[in-house]
């Protein structure tokens, strides 16, 4: 009976420390992955004029395509595009990709490269702000369309 | 033997019925819900110019409001908060409310009169541009900070 006692306290302090070491790594990893994730977003704003006469087919491309990217590509996190309700051909995009090398990826994509080519002459200025975030705050429950991931 | 047969398929017929009627309940009530939530979303960006001289307290005030906000409120759905790297006293805020009724009641809480007080005499302009959404496609995975809902 005693060395029984003895051989379960002994497995039990291991069972302890174990646990102790994993819950220690696992916290690690996930506050590197965290600061990783957060130090490297690229965020930018977009800031479009588009010719009023194709403006229509403008948001279909644009709709077509921030679809399409935030679905298939990793490392495109959001894509919120909206136009101006008292200049509809004012258009702002708010981008956030997951690193520099994730928009770079994106732009070799076959969908970016087609919605490139299709708006050519719709889009009568582009200005990109490249921007640092104050506070990223969302709400993560589904009040988003089903298309998104 | 004839009369167990004819059960089973009467009651297969009222079930597959039942199903039926269920499914379309669940999808004209889902289809409603998804429907006015998109009709209802009021989205917004504000352009800010704050006082150099008040840039960091101004951006500690900016973020801990937004993260309150989308914390508490139910209807406010996002708070993206970046300034421009070229132009750092330039801030925009894109903010998504689940509806103009989630935005009056924004506008009532201690945290956002907190805010306007503090902020009074940093902020030297300000401009809301009410928007229409072209595209809001987000990744909803787990790469925001833990802090957000």
């Amino acid at each position: 009976m005693k060395n029984r006692y003895k051989r379960k306290g002994s497995s039990g302090w291991f069972l302890k420390s174990l646990i102790l070491l994993l819950s220690c790594l696992l916290a690690t990893v996930t506050f590197e992955k965290l600061s990783a994730q957060k130090r490297d977003l690229m965020v930018r704003i977009a800031k479009l004029r588009i010719d009023s006469a194709q403006l229509e087919n403008y948001k279909v491309a644009l709709k077509e395509h921030a679809e399409t990217a935030v679905r298939v590509e990793p490392g495109v996190l959001t894509l919120y595009a909206v136009y101006e309700k008292n200049n509809p051909t004012h258009v702002t995009v708010f981008e956030i990709y997951a690193s520099e090398q994730a928009y770079n990826a994106h732009l070799q994509t076959a969908h970016f490269k087609k919605y490139k080519t299709t708006t050519r002459d719709m889009v009568q200025s582009l200005e990109l702000v490249e921007t640092v975030p104050i506070a990223l705050e969302s709400k993560t429950a589904n009040w988003k369309k089903p298309t998104g991931n």
